[in-house]
């Protein structure tokens, strides 16, 4: 090596990035071909892949949009579509305009533009403990200091949220996911957000809103957002998605942020990358507009239900007399997992791929200190069938089984 | 305002970021339904939109693209065809394989991305004078401090940029763009390339070769590359861009690495936004694969020749009487001048798009020292007809008549 990089390369890119782990399980279980409870992603058979071969073919009408397009926040009607969108199902305040909405190449590049806004070396900012772990990375590449916050069936636990502000110091922003949480399936109850707004006001600080999950709900009461409770206080930025209800592949999802920051926000999107594709949202766009979306949805939603239900009961009966608790959400794709005589989940995960062929995500990942994931799992149902379902309890109760003995033994 | 957001925005955002006063430029031309010097992009009438049609359908024959894709680099068969393709072209050294090759969206997010890896606040980097200035803008966004080197029409002066290198102290890298170079339209001629290298060496910096418009070339030799040049120097990154040669809103682009430096950027990448849209990515590749780049590229060549010709030849004769000179390149999309007499290009665009309808960019912005840029304008014949290029000179006379007048009453 003539170049010596270390000199080179940023702090953050040098010593703040690493490999991810999910990325790891994912690409052992296609080389194993092990079964997999890993993917927190939309199921191929559920792909309304007819419906957008016809929408993106209806863009080749529009010959503008495979120009440079002119507005870089991102198709105009589609960021139309989604503001009227949001107002009608109570999600956005009533100042809410396009203006307000930058479209992302998928919510994590929201998550980027938001480190990149907020995020200074050490400044703190508090995450759901447990969390999205790519959140976790952009924010710690950024430099930040992480606070966690425990979450239960309710969401953030508004005690303990109030105990952190107070001893903290300033805090960037509170970063939750409110809807069928990555990796605990919880969902906020709209009386805990209005308690957790009420500290975001007094203790000064900002709300991120990552709502992924929002329309795969099974069943139960839907919840506001922090977004429209907020109403005229512009204190909460909001992240929307289309990966989980019409394809990841697309890779469209949505900011909207207060009125303020739209002008910066978009500069910073012209710094990262002029504009994303208009092409692609301009499928979305086609491919939402005109659609009876409860119809649409509820077939997706029998679909996931059924899977939900036939893993969490192969799960309990399989595994639950080893010791194995899990809880089982309203909506989304996780079952959250705990193994109490279990330490290092990391080891019990690779062990469990490679002896028996049946993949999970171990729960450490998602905290900001691993330490607190002791013991947690990962699984998500999303593209397991009932047959496969069984199949992978069964094997995961035997590496239960025999890892439980080694470690006896060793 | 309830939230001082001040206290919360990263000083980069904060402070650093500025609107585009080429956006702008392009806004007015729009508004005032003037006739446009002003773009730096291809010509709609050249899109081959129905066989790109043809390529975006194609990919529906492949669900997995519309998954997460597992590569997060980009889609391996067009990476694939992108090493073979510069190999084939003697612009890569013999060792780059798809692992060192980041697919983009677009251009700037490679600039984004090399931003991000390499710019702490206050290094040094070396830009030439004039250049990108939507690379000055990233850069300057990561708090980069700018040294200026001169570029003749053979390229980064070499004896100035040793005088630079002598006095400036460590430098992250020299950000070059290398064919018909945007805005002055010079391309760096081998032998410039080979002085320039050694320079970077002996001074131990990186050497940023970003090369959008090589494809564009209406005559004359066509140029190496420092990428190849350097061999296994692994001191060069490289970026590419199908923006120009199929059309800009697929987003599709490359950064080529050295290799110890790929599992960072795609881990960089990862925390960005997981991946780009594989079905672009795709359609790209299905496009270019068995194409006959010679012909293809041939009748392109003659429309953009015929067009350079003609806006030079109605600039020389309506505006070269009143002190327009201007540089002619063998490709890309700009024409270089500059007008003695005039002080502030930015007032005067300003001035000639509202009085006379004719929008050009001021080259002032074109330079990390706005008054480097002192008499300086950019015109881009890519979207110009001959008729439309006569009319326009025609305008833009007026407009220096009057301001000149103007000028000399004030």
């Amino acid at each position: 090596m003539q170049v010596d990089w270390e000199r080179f390369l940023s702090d953050k890119v040098a010593h703040r990035l690493e490999p991810s782990l999910i990325g790891e399980m994912m690409k052992l279980v296609k080389e194993l071909g092990a079964i997999s409870f890993t993917a927190g992603e939309p199921s191929a058979d559920l792909y309304p892949l007819e419906e957008l071969r016809a929408s993106f073919d209806r863009a080749f009408s529009e010959p503008s949009l495979f120009a440079y397009y002119p507005h870089n926040g991102g198709l105009l009607e589609l960021r139309r579509w989604i503001v009227d969108w949001m107002k009608k199902d109570g999600l956005a305040p009533s100042w809410l305009t396009t203006r307000e909405v930058l479209l992302t190449n998928g919510s994590q590049e929201g998550i980027h533009l938001i480190a990149e806004a907020f995020i200074e070396e050490g400044d703190a900012i508090i995450v759901e403990s447990p969390t999205y772990p790519e959140a976790l990375l952009t924010f710690r590449r950024q430099g930040a200091r992480f606070l966690s916050v425990p979450v239960d069936r309710e969401g953030i636990v508004p005690e303990a949220l109030e105990a952190l502000l107070e001893k903290s110091g300033p805090v960037k922003f509170i970063y939750s996911i409110v809807n069928f949480q990555n990796p605990s399936g919880y969902t906020t109850t709209d009386e805990r957000k209005a308690k957790i707004l009420d500290l975001a006001r007094r203790y000064d600080t900002i709300l991120v809103e990552d709502d992924p999950y929002r329309y795969l709900r099974y069943e139960g009461r839907p919840q506001g957002s922090y977004f429209a409770l907020d109403g005229d206080g512009g204190r909460v930025l909001y992240l929307g998605s289309f990966s989980k209800i019409i394809l990841p592949g697309v890779r469209v999802g949505w900011l909207a942020v207060p009125p303020e920051l739209a002008p910066k926000m978009t500069e910073l999107r012209v710094s990262c990358e002029i504009s994303l594709p208009a092409i692609t949202q301009y499928a979305v766009w086609d491919f939402m507009k005109d659609r009876d979306l409860p119809s649409y949805l509820a077939t997706m939603h029998d679909a996931y239900r059924t899977r939900r239900d036939a893993l969490a009961l192969a799960l309990r009966e399989e595994c639950g007399p080893l010791g194995l608790e899990i809880d089982v959400p309203e909506g989304g794709f996780f079952l959250w997992g705990r193994i109490a005589w279990l330490d290092d989940v990391v080891s019990f995960a690779r062990y469990a791929i490679t002896e028996e062929k049946i993949g999970f995500i171990p729960g450490s990942i998602f905290f900001a200190d691993k330490a607190d994931g002791r013991g947690t799992v990962r699984f998500s149902f999303a593209k397991v069938s009932p047959d496969l379902a069984r199949e992978g309890a069964k094997r995961l109760a035997r590496a239960m089984k025999a890892y439980r003995s080694s470690m006896a033994g060793s």
